[in-house]
């Protein structure tokens, strides 16, 4: 290997990682965490404004309004429902997709892989139809119609999906959203410049959007993809680096769209494909999984265990992924792709294509994903791949860390698996709960970034501390590919849990931490957290559950973290949005909330005072249920 | 009066305005440009990225990267994709607010009063249908019906509506916008963090912007607008602040949706409304032009002279209208309603409601428009003014200019009204323009900002150096406002006008500047010169015509120019966009445009050495087409 890079790298709560990427040749986004460590205070607290020529504007105590007259508090909700409208239109993008593709796959007849799923959906969208591809298309187009509605007529399934007392509360706040698209599209009008400069209508709009980000981007995209790809099944895999097998042609998938991938997942174990591979010295195909359409794959490996040699890491761990050497195409759908992975990519003559044009990366090819024409794009890509393969091995150096990660991580956790594995309710857990042998439940969702404290330091420390505290964790998005890594969803991490929590894992087998997967799955923490409100007769604000994105990233984070605001859930984050500029914003996100939703933001950057407060908040809403 | 705020005041090309708002005992929008003079350089430049909680991130000679790896190509196409989504967004809310508005009056069989217009639109759509009712409603229907078509389907009116040579070309390059709304949707999303990171990818999605914006929000804007206020007719009318006549009960209106006030604007006259405002001591009610809605209204003022007594002036202005005491309403229904408008609004007394619920100021009433019940809002609006009046007059001093502005600007220009004034056809015009007697056409258009040298002065400027050359200016948007208060679109200022096309206004007994009206005229101008190009059989990029948003303000203004690149004209702007930080963008923008569409930006704020500019262009024009 040549010399490292630079060896100021920010820190990692994955050790091993921390040191690979430390003594890496090129600069990775761990590396550029110094050179961009002096932040504009204006940007941080939201109160500088750009939306027109006369700016960019920015407030100070001797200015405390921008020219035209906004002040901190309208510019800062401005930028936020911004933030918010773009963050709902990323994830509506992909249940639009996700649809589409189920729907096209059901008109062609091909194989739908999630019966459960399937009939599920037609009784909750009252879809009575006794062939399942008319069925799976009628769902596909209920969803769709829902998508394509406009801003002022209400989605028909929202009510359908969403928990009843939650639905009566949204209706008596007038946030019942409507056409998803629509209302993207109107919150980034509403935030355009001397348009709106209420506040308080605008961080109402945010909850609406929430609404619809969660009910049709996570929830409805989780179980719409169930249908096509298969209902996720409990397994223990291998995670992290140590899946890169150099044997094998390997595929780094990154993005948020598993549907895309159904025919390739499918060709690249062809007899053909693998012919193809060994033709080359190859011993076949592996898909490397990266982010969450890996996590998605991972949720589901059981049914793909051919093609899929396991989740190499997050999104801040797909430079290091690609740094091995083994790696020889990237195949991206959506974010979270890097940036930072093209200059990489060059460097070590990987193959790039991108499969969806809203997510064209500079130095990649475009092959858009084609339904119609996914066998021949399949094959394409194979040919490119194969391709990339013969110029590339041999010439750039491998430099695996087959130590890295482990072996035991229990994944394949859904509302369905888990469900079922506590014997088709959840009244066991329910009574561990009233028993207190579990204290609470916290959902520890959202990104990796690398400002709170490093890459996953902030959100692998909360987790250790919370379940030291009893508390179990269920884990979505990003965050669990740091968690993963650092071990925590092993059996073995019961260790690591408090007394009672530990008792309860070793007696079921099970880590203190449970992997629902990608931060689509957010919707399945969802439904755990209905159903589990449904059995006990409360509404979701009354239950022993807190939310953290410890370490949220994006504004699909954002997004997410209005729909837990919407659900009356405490939501924790180690940085503040770019809000605290506005007295009004931080006093309704933080406070406000509360006689909204019942929800309210927790700022705080440090784990240990992070969980004390998240316990306590626990320990009322166990008070509040007299258990 | 009290004494004046502060006499920093910014400079405007409106002396006497300057005079009035320096002396002004209350802080507007020209007091606060001092104080927010330090711009921020990232900013300005675009190098700037708050997309995640990474951020801000700056790109830097040191830190030529964000840390996700974005470079400053990436950044800045990002940060202008999203605006130029935004201002789409903003222009496709009006034409589906107008296209709403007619369909509901149709249904209603109310008033129509363009029946050229609505025979225009019924033969260019192809609708054959003999009841003018649904006749105007199936043009409606088909407007919206393109609007939300998904992003993947081509929307049907482009190529009815826009001229073919452009469409072919268009097609070329693959920009045919799908769906209006969901294009705006895809914007947003594809300019997400980690998603596209394809500066050029980006650019052109802002070409395909551009057109959606421009056929739909512009073009077909007017022409909706047409059929249901009556189109626009030849007058001279009183400008400025002298319109205000304190006798009355006034409403300064702002906004761009004039369907919004149909029924308002009749009742205001209605001898019941008289008779209630004479119970009050008022003489009846007068419709205060202001921003573009204003214009609009202007521009059909022949239409309704009883209860429109005038427009005062552009969005910098509004503060100074307000100020003069004697305004006691303000009817707002979309931007450029400015921020600052509030506080003196609450100093002087004065109600303001809203009317469209993405436009709700912090401190107002919101009364969303809706058609169903237009007359009891009409009622309750008048009710709320009249109390206004009654609380305020005589308590509040009045602080009037009627030596502002002229009482003889000329009005009503549009496509139709100048090709009849014409004779009916464009050959006198062209005729003109090979004669040389005109060397050509410039279109003044866009907003009103207070940083290219202060309030319109770079405008009025760059009008008074382009007239001198014998270049006609037609101008459309707050430019407009600007431009008629400081007496360039009166028949006099022929006087000001180079030898050759002094003749020709002398002749005609018109001025040297035609006014259009609001930006949405830009539609306008957009189909004087199809129709031009047409009866020389060339494409529009061969025409003597130029752009200039000198002083351009607003992500729509962006969206606009967007529209004038893809029609492949040349377009100045006094100030860039926020895209100087990526070598990329602004050689595309200024260089690679050419050989896409044939249009160019040029970016100068000297109104000499820009119209030095325009003028070569207009020449080598001339020179092409051999005249």
């Amino acid at each position: 290997m040549n010399q490292c890079y630079g060896c100021n790298t920010c820190e990692s709560a994955d050790k091993p990682l921390e040191a690979f990427i430390s003594a890496l040749p090129m600069e990775t986004s761990h590396h550029r965490v110094e050179k961009q460590s002096t932040k504009c205070g204006f940007g941080l607290q939201g109160v500088c404004c750009r939306l027109c020529a006369n700016g960019p504007c920015r407030i100070t105590p001797n200015a405390k309004r921008g020219i035209c007259g906004a002040d901190a508090d309208t510019i800062v909700a401005r930028n936020f429902l911004r933030a918010v409208a773009s963050g709902s239109g990323c994830y509506i993008h992909v249940v639009e997709n996700t649809a589409l593709n189920l729907k096209k796959t059901a008109q062609a007849k091909g194989a739908l892989k999630g019966m459960e799923s399937l009939e599920h959906l037609a009784e909750i969208f009252g879809i009575e139809e006794a062939d399942i591809y008319q069925k799976a298309e009628k769902i596909a187009d209920a969803v769709l119609a829902d998508l394509y509605k406009p801003e002022y007529v209400e989605m028909a399934l929202t009510e359908k999906v969403a928990y009843a007392p939650r639905v009566a509360r949204w209706r008596e706040l007038g946030i019942m959203p409507g056409g998803a698209k629509s209302e993207v599209f109107k919150g980034v009008v509403k935030c355009s410049t001397n348009l709106n400069s209420d506040p308080l209508d605008m961080l109402v709009d945010c909850l609406r959007l929430g609404i619809s980000t969660g009910i049709y981007g996570l929830t409805l995209t989780n179980l719409l993809n169930d249908v096509l790809l298969g209902q996720p099944q409990l397994r223990l895999a291998p995670v992290g680096l140590r899946v890169i097998n150099p044997d094998y042609i390997n595929i780094m998938i990154t993005g948020h769209q598993h549907t895309i991938f159904v025919d390739l997942q499918d060709k690249l174990i062809s007899p053909e494909a693998i012919a193809k591979a060994k033709a080359v010295g190859a011993k076949g195909f592996k898909l490397v999984g990266c982010t969450c359409v890996g996590q998605d794959l991972q949720l589901r490996g059981a049914l793909y265990p051919e093609v899929f040699d396991g989740h190499a890491g997050n999104n801040y761990t797909s430079e290091a992924v690609l740094a091995t050497g083994a790696i020889d195409a990237v195949l991206s759908e959506f974010n979270c792709t890097l940036p930072g992975i093209e200059p990489i990519c060059d460097e070590l003559k990987i193959k790039q294509i991108c499969l969806d044009d809203v997510a064209k990366k500079s130095n990649a090819e475009l092959m858009k994903f084609d339904f119609e024409h996914r066998g021949e794009q399949s094959e394409k890509i194979i040919d490119k791949v194969i391709e990339s393969y013969t110029e590339r091995r041999g010439i750039i150096p491998l430099n695996l860390l087959p130590e890295h990660g482990n072996d035991n991580t229990l994944t394949g956790v859904s509302e369905g698996s888990l469900r079922n594995f506590l014997g088709g309710n959840w009244k066991p857990l329910i009574d561990l709960i009233v028993a207190g042998k579990i204290k609470g439940i916290a959902g520890i969702v959202g990104c990796s970034n690398l400002t709170a404290g490093g890459h996953d330091v902030l959100t692998v420390a909360l987790t250790k501390e919370l379940i030291a505290r009893d508390i179990i964790v269920l884990t979505a998005g990003c965050s669990s590919g740091g968690i993963e890594n650092c071990g925590l969803m092993t059996p073995e991490a019961a260790e690591l849990a408090g007394p009672n929590l530990r008792e309860v894992c070793k007696t079921l087998g099970i880590p203190p931490v449970l992997n629902f997967g990608p931060c689509l799955a957010i919707g399945r923490l969802e439904i755990v957290a209905t159903e589990i409100a449904a059995e006990l007769g409360v509404d979701l604000p009354k239950l022993p559950l807190v939310l953290s994105a410890a370490q949220w990233l994006e504004e699909q984070a954002i997004a997410d973290g209005c729909f837990g605001l919407a659900l009356g859930l405490p939501l924790h984050l180690g940085l503040p949005p770019f809000v605290t500029g506005s007295d009004v914003a931080v006093k309704v996100l933080t406070e406000g909330m509360k006689s909204l939703t019942g929800g309210q933001v927790i700022i705080n950057p440090d784990a240990k005072e992070s969980a004390d407060i998240l316990e306590q908040i626990i320990m009322e809403k166990r008070e509040g249920l007299n258990i």
